[in-house]
């Protein structure tokens, strides 16, 4: 059955990996399954045909056969169930493999959007000097917390599971901020993320697409 | 085997059952399954032995043997995997309810969470008055993609689900700001989700916690 995945024409972020379709290659990669990329352009996903696929008007979508999806966690939880790679085989731990994935979206990217927001919707703002070291210890309070956990486990949970997938890639948000290096277990984890074939496989893929040229028209 | 889970010694919201306890007792009640609910203090929650459960000192936690899970939405779809009346028996409609579940936490909540540190966390800020139409406008976004996939259906996809367990429990949240009356499809949504009997012993069990005197000491 062919997967079909969506993916920004030209990712806002130049290439860098950060857009969600890298979380859903990054999970295809990992069980070995091949898929079709469809690119869309800003414009395109705010019409009805990619509003009928995901109604929030969001990359990554997933079809496969008659089944779509949208949701990066609901997509990569998908591949993870069908397909060995991702989950642990004993109950308990794919529940808490579970468990980490909603931790990534729900718990730990909040705050790292919130930075986002600072950053980037909110620059030309005149809070954004006194409101950034707010929002920045909101993010290192969820980095203490984590680290905690982790202390000097490769993954979050024994062995790799998606849920470290997500966490990885949440994380990586935060590269460029300088917070991620405060926390030298987090970091060194990130890096073991990134190291693997399967998320190389994936970055690179989308860094092709991020620097081809732009179709005519 | 018996299910414990925990909740605020004294909700925040002093009963009006936005903690999200209420999500997993609702989730319980749906399914038919007798719970015990352990209370935690403020204080209780940052300390060894809650963080033991919930690295990130946050309720509710939950524990059925030797499984102890925490983030709402892990906790809900593992009630909704091991007992009929939480998701659709067909694969791809169970596929789906997930993306609801997803949906929920990672897309429709992040703005109402900015809504309350708007009006909350940062209430005392110089430029609360002047950011909080922005956040009420990110929120307007999202309800009202919403607003537009539900259109005349009573749930999400079909019948009740997970998903829209979660989603009811989200909007709930918006209630005393007046947006979500703005979207009159998404008020009747809600106000479905509350009437079910399920619904209404999950808060009274709740509210019954918060009303009752704090123990002495």
């Amino acid at each position: 059955m062919t997967i079909a995945i969506t993916a920004f024409e030209r990712s806002p972020d130049g290439g860098k990996g950060l857009a969600r379709d890298t979380r859903v290659r990054w999970a295809l990669e990992e069980v070995g399954l091949p898929y079709e990329v469809r690119l869309v352009s800003f414009r395109a996903m705010k019409e009805a045909a990619h509003l009928a696929l995901n109604p929030f008007g969001q990359i990554p979508t997933y079809e496969e056969g008659d089944l779509t999806l949208f949701e990066t966690g609901a997509i990569v939880l998908h591949i993870a169930e069908c397909h060995p790679g991702l989950f642990p085989a004993d109950a308990s731990a794919r529940a808490r493999a579970i468990t980490w994935m909603f931790a990534a979206v729900n718990t730990v990217e909040p705050p790292i959007l919130e930075l986002v927001t600072v950053k980037l919707v909110e620059s030309d703002k005149p809070w954004k000097a006194d409101r950034l070291p707010l929002v920045e210890d909101r993010v290192r309070a969820r980095l203490s917390q984590l680290a905690a956990r982790l202390g000097d486990g490769d993954w979050l949970d024994g062995v790799f599971s998606a849920g470290d997938l997500l966490m990885v890639s949440v994380l990586l948000r935060l590269r460029p901020s300088g917070l991620l290096d405060e926390f030298p277990n987090l970091a060194a984890y990130v890096a073991r993320g990134e190291a693997r074939p399967a998320y190389q496989r994936a970055f690179a893929a989308q860094l092709a697409i991020n620097t081809a040229p732009l179709p005519a028209g």
